[in-house]
């Protein structure tokens, strides 16, 4: 993560609301709830690409794991705050993606993070080929 | 709390989706998180009648504090489901209100609530009327 | 619950201490959090008496679910409070018991519950006995 | 973060128990949470100093921010699960310091990561050096 700037043509945007629940007593968004925020969006940006979550665990056996998380907080959100999560796969393999998330508030840069996901058997918790249905969705 | 069923005319209707964050082990919502999805319907409905609750602490000093909350827990509810969740004012006075919300999924209950709502003072935590700018904009 | 006051008696004590998750901007602990704290008292109740949950769900399948929760919030707790929170069995059942339990501050009384426990099967959420094991363990 | 081993020699050492509130619908801690865990850590081992961060606010307007956060996570914990959590202070600066943190069961390096921390005004969110009276306990 070097220099820190809106990215212009992120692969999607989801709007999250801050609420009470998001605040801490320092009158600012509690840092570990961006990594929240990132994942709603991930999760409705998979959800944009055809794949649910439960779905793909209820048929293939497969759930996605956070390996990594590395956020950088720049500037505080507060409550009622209305933020844009975005999404850029930056890199896919055949068992995990590295992604790169922002927390914007009225294009201001707020939050960025770099998140990597693996793909592991729900049972097992091993390392596993990501499903089909959910490779051939996802952005080249 | 007695018979429990959808009710019919709700004041608000809030859609929340479960994520990751909601659940616990047991697969399903975390009991203690209906309590932040009704809270998100009540700053919506508040919202939709004009009122922010951070301009409205700015420019009042007035702030919402939860007084009792009594809930119900039906039936689970589980990741990727969408929710909705109601919002009926029961009952008004000077400095707190009585709220009655439920979470249902298809039209089917899975939990209920009831809310006390007090108004206090920011600094002090004193109750305090509910400042005339929300007053006039509640449902009678 | 009618007029509130310490409990003189409770079957259990356990303590917590308030930090930065558990505020909110409000500068105060988050209503919701005490359905937390009051949880991970009877936990550890349940743990004093030789019952350990994934250890109760491993050899049983059996697992508690929160029937109704009722909390009155009397005072703020804030960042760094050491807070006491009691447990108090109050009737129980085959498949079910209720608990009352209180979130104290140098003795002062700042929140009390009532929580209704039930016990499920861990795959089919249906109702089911409390294994033995836990009911012979449980005081009269 | 390289190579990852248990650290030999961390500066404080605290223990929590994981509970339903920490764990998702995967059945193990959900990963914002190590965040958490890390807090409550890093909060013990300021306070075994001698620095109490509420009534560092109350004395000298400073609160402490996490300015970035780098976390691995390698293997899952469960409900019930006791857990290590370490601190080492790894550099200080007049108005930021950098610490590396583990979690640990029976040895087993479950996460670890980096987490930076600033020192700012409570009221305008702007860096300012910490107290003398933190920068006097802290190790060298």
């Amino acid at each position: 993560m070097a220099v820190v700037s809106p990215d212009a043509s992120p692969d999607f945007r989801h709007h999250v609301r801050v609420y009470w629940e998001d605040t801490d007593a320092g009158g600012v968004v509690f840092y570990a709830n961006y990594l929240k925020f990132f994942e709603r969006a991930r999760t409705e940006w998979l959800r944009a690409l055809g794949v649910g979550q439960q779905q793909l665990r209820d048929e293939t056996g497969a759930i996605f794991v956070v390996g990594e998380t590395r956020v950088r907080y720049l500037r505080p959100a507060r409550l009622d705050d209305a933020l844009e999560i975005t999404v850029i796969l930056q890199q896919r393999g055949k068992a995990s993606m590295d992604l790169r998330q922002q927390a914007l508030r009225d294009g201001e840069l707020l939050a960025e993070g770099e998140i990597r996901i693996g793909c592991v058997d729900a049972a097992s918790f091993r390392p596993r080929r990501m499903p089909a249905t959910l490779l051939e969705r996802l952005p080249e």
